[in-house]
């Protein structure tokens, strides 16, 4: 088995009952750290003269590692197990987003205005002028988070209701970090044709659409239909959001290894949504050299199955990933888990650059190849250099809004990813410092303004 | 001009500068009340040796008052006016409502729980079992809040934006009454297949569906197929949140007169949604003499131009609403503002029972029959019997939802009235007093149990 690190997707909640002298609670830290458990709060619930109970916070690897913990302190002697709970889904219960008034209602004069009959005053003033909507409701800064469940992280077509979790945490982020509010919309369809209708139907409420979680190649005609046919920004995360991170990261790893942008051979692996789009943005960064595999090995020219976006980046070369990848500069990752191997990598030339960008597992897991690579990042909180959108569509979605456009641009993806690279300063740049965390507080306002900044400057701004 | 009451949904805040001495204040509060206006709170903004900046808030009764008031403030001698606000526009700036997260995202932990990877364990266990969607995501709490613009309040077919402030409205609440999360789904169809289709792709998000101010008779349509094709509670509103209330303060009216429920005999005007609803409801709680009048006059057995749900309730009866209404012991309204005149008030029987509930004007002001009917109620929070759909859809859903029922039948809609009803107490029935207040704190919680318990006798009760 791999050494993986312990992680608090895989956190656990232990509560224990242990006599009271000294010396008891360290067996049970002791025994869990032994187990290979990482330890987090340690709480004192209860205490008598004979016993105390204790909940202890451990970070596991895995769910079946997460098991072997619980055992582990079922089978200590004078210790008694209480109860275990897992705290990634304690968190989830009933959903973690909710809809709240930003008006009180605290009586009768209260109910007059924000509902009938004064509201029927606002109806017709926006009935007259339907831009009064963006002043005179939630539109202006409502997002509607669209999936159809059909490319879940890295989990594949797991449905509707499946996907929920992720637009619920989607919802939170654009909270967090953009001052938005948004909307999960979760799709019991998987057709492109009623996709479309059915986000035209719903834009009335909003202000922006963020297409999440789409197999490619339906998002592609998602989006572009729904960029022609609506008058508000639509946004594939997944495919510009990463791009738009990549690149950031990028601008910043080539610096690190001293080797210019121009000049750099990119294999990537995965030719999905955010692959092509990842790719496209990297051209338009300056990568001249790009060599994209899917399962089937390298796009190459001589494939008869390849279509539409990913012929875009077929090329003369042919081969496995293990063969295009010796002596390529960058490997980018936007596949499967465990995709690349320490061998491959090795292969590559010298000061490579690995991001493994996978969901939930990385393409490689850093820890296998730390002493092999110059830079190495990977799209996980719990590793240094983490690649999220989460530093992209909060600012492109506020700057988006502030300014009002109808369309996001790549030119403001570009711009956005040149904002976060640059708040990595040159002193702090680091192999294991390429790119901003996502708790940065500079990141949303600073990619809100290069957004804004080019549309005004491209003539698209409306506000 | 009809003389009517000055009400919040026309309250403005005059901003004024006055010279400082006594008398001042007193001139302006009196030419603002002689011109008809009624005083609200005032406020000290700023004060001199020689001036005062007051804010005098100040109700109209419509739109036109509002601006004679303004200008009896500008015409008066040595007061300088500075400036006005409309407060009901003021409360809808930028939307009534948001999306908040429910559990905070302070670091990588939280995130790794929350968000990626942990939340793709939540994920998987959803995928494996649909179920678990209740208790890990929000769908559990969720009510989509659903209309197509086509009849809103009584405005008519204002579309989707201009419908949206009333929908926020109504998520405010559902929010405040029955601790539900609501939000708007404003359609930009009105096509009758459309709309089913875009509910049933929503679904997956939601615990239960709301129908809203959708016309007749695609309304009936649009209900029946979505309750169906959805296993979530679909419920509109306008017809049985409205028949709900309407009978809850009937069976109260026939008390306070001291008439069986089944020897009255009730003239309805209005045989909409809402109309249609009431009239069945009405049926169910006992009423067996009921004519009901559209536009053209009574639903006549002769009339060659009635539809389905219309021709349930053609009698042998003709003639117009006065002609019908000559005699009755009940007038129900819910049509158009001032489609009842004092005349015909005086027309019905004696112990006359008059609800007027055209939103926002009544069918007949009450300040015009008031000493000609032994009970008057309408739709409006500034009358008493304010017969208001927000005593009766909080609960409603509310019930539902804890109780997991994947309909409400009309045994639910019966009950739920007679709970209203019973709130109030025999000792405090009386003309003025035939419906509890919509901030009485019990009626939410006593509809919710009598939708549960309805649920639970009839077997339907899922939780």
């Amino acid at each position: 088995m791999q050494q993986l690190t312990p992680n608090p997707s895989y956190s656990l909640t232990i509560r224990v009952q242990l006599p009271h002298r000294a010396g008891m609670l360290a067996s049970v830290l002791t025994a869990l750290a032994e187990a290979g458990g990482t330890l987090g709060q340690i709480n004192l619930i209860q205490q008598t003269r004979k016993s105390i109970i204790r909940d202890v916070i451990v970070n596991a690897y895995s769910e079946i590692h997460a098991e072997e913990l619980v055992n582990v302190v079922k089978n200590l002697p004078e210790i008694r197990f209480l109860s275990v709970s897992d705290r990634t889904f304690e968190v989830h219960h009933h959903g973690k987003i909710s809809v709240h008034s930003k008006v009180e209602v605290n009586g009768q004069d209260d109910l007059a205005m924000v509902y009938t009959p004064g509201v029927g005053r606002v109806c017709m003033a926006i009935a007259e002028d339907i831009n009064r909507a963006y002043d005179l409701t939630v539109k202006g800064n409502m997002i509607a988070i669209v999936t159809d469940g059909s490319a879940v992280l890295g989990l594949g077509n797991i449905g509707p209701e499946a996907a929920l979790p992720v637009m619920e945490g989607k919802a939170m982020l654009f909270k967090k970090f953009g001052d938005l509010d948004a909307f999960p919309i979760c799709l019991a369809t998987q057709d492109v044709d009623e996709i479309v209708n059915t986000v035209k139907y719903l834009a009335p409420t909003f202000g922006g659409v963020n297409l999440e979680d789409i197999s490619a190649p339906r998002c592609f005609e998602i989006e572009r239909r729904l960029q022609e046919e609506l008058n508000i920004p639509v946004f594939h995360d997944d495919q510009h959001g990463t791009a738009i991170v990549v690149v950031a990261a990028m601008l910043n790893a080539v610096k690190v290894v001293g080797k210019p942008i121009d000049k750099i051979r990119v294999v990537m692996n995965g030719a999905g949504a955010s692959g092509i789009s990842v790719a496209r943005l990297l051209r338009k960064a300056g990568v001249a050299n790009i060599v994209m595999c899917d399962s089937k090995g390298c796009l190459s020219s001589d494939r008869t199955d390849l279509t539409g976006e990913k012929l875009e980046f077929a090329t003369s070369k042919s081969g496995s990933l293990a063969d295009v990848l010796v002596g390529a500069d960058v490997f980018v990752g936007l596949s499967v888990g465990n995709a690349l191997t320490p061998t491959m990598v090795r292969t590559m030339a010298d000061q490579r650059i690995v991001f493994a960008m996978a969901n939930p597992i990385p393409e490689i897991q850093p820890e296998l190849v730390e002493d092999d690579v110059a830079v190495i990042a990977t799209g996980r909180s719990d590793y240094p250099n983490q690649i999220n959108n989460v530093l992209a569509f909060p600012g492109v979605f506020r700057g988006a809004l502030d300014s009002r456009v109808s369309k996001i641009t790549t030119d403001m993806y570009l711009e956005a990813a040149k904002a976060i690279a640059s708040l990595v300063s040159p002193n702090d740049l680091a192999p294991d410092f390429i790119i901003p965390s996502v708790f940065d507080p500079r990141v949303a306002s600073a990619v809100a303004a290069a957004v804004t900044q080019c549309a005004r400057e491209a003539g698209l701004a409306n506000l």
